[in-house]
């Protein structure tokens, strides 16, 4: 039982969104700095499970310290090759699996990232509906962070903690847009 | 040499600020996607010197993954026990160690962090002008991140970059400061 959780505090939930560079980035600090401390993490993906273009730089070091990972939909159906209706049960399935990782094991933990959450449910591939309430079901303690640009309005609503990350100045007008261990 | 090297899209200047939480864990977040793609990174901060205040629990990770960390002045004078002078004193410092860096082992490395360097510029403690002109000794390749409130708008104008993290709500208002491994 970590201090934090002594103090009571635990159990926020923090929406990391907008549409500059830095949401992902931000929730994987969040989660080093956790970790730093031996609290204990999790990290859960929506479209982010084709490794040769996301994130596998991430992945190789949180797999190092030994933060367990979990992808749902490989690619969102908008911007890669994932087929919509596979997304789309793979975003219910997200839901199950949430449910039951709240209800068993997640009263251990002290940090979940839901990287991409915002998207799915913005896209309409998680309902939000079921989603915000399944939100109350998480065990005590268990700090959420929610990342993706398009966070919906009752998700902010229920939000302890909302960072809006504005894109003020962006290479990828410059032409840059995905280079390994900068943009993934 | 890396992919990204080759690519010949190092080089860029990115600026992370605003009043919103998120800022140096991103800078974080991207030390981590970019060593795990066997980059070379390092982090150098100001005013994070004392680790029972800050930061430790991303220093005990980072510090596994042998990134190289310095800290210029304990604490920030406006906000901690540093002596104003000392301050003075030890940003100037930084402005030497950052050219030595430049021309020497900094063409080896491909991001170097500058958590809270946007803070040391905008209360004066940094000079403005001279770090602006230290920016163009980077060795080519080098990508640098500059976190912290109040970025001043020389930096904003030649960064490639600029992400303004917008505090659209914060649980401060509910009295959750600082909790080890979620603030610091």
């Amino acid at each position: 039982m970590t201090d934090s959780k002594r103090n009571g505090n635990g159990g926020n939930i923090l929406v990391f969104t907008g549409e500059g560079k830095g949401k992902t980035t931000s929730a994987i600090g969040q989660i080093i700095r956790a970790a730093g401390h031996g609290l204990r993490t999790k990290l859960v993906t929506f479209f982010k499970g084709n490794e040769d273009r996301f994130e596998r730089g991430t992945f190789n070091i949180l797999r190092k310290l030994e933060v367990p990972i979990t992808n749902f939909s490989n690619e969102h159906p908008d911007f890669g090759h994932q087929n919509t209706q596979e997304a789309e049960e793979e975003c219910a399935g997200a839901l199950n699996c949430l449910r039951e990782f709240f209800h068993s094991e997640g009263k251990h933990y002290d940090l979940l990232v839901l990287d991409e959450v915002n998207v799915a449910l913005s896209t309409g591939y998680l309902d939000e509906e079921k989603f915000l309430s399944l939100l109350d079901e998480r065990p005590q303690g268990l700090e959420i962070v929610c990342t993706g640009r398009g966070a919906p309005e009752s998700l902010v609503k229920k939000a302890d903690l909302v960072s809006r990350i504005e894109n003020v100045k962006h290479f990828y007008e410059k032409g840059v847009v995905t280079r390994a261990g900068y943009e993934y």
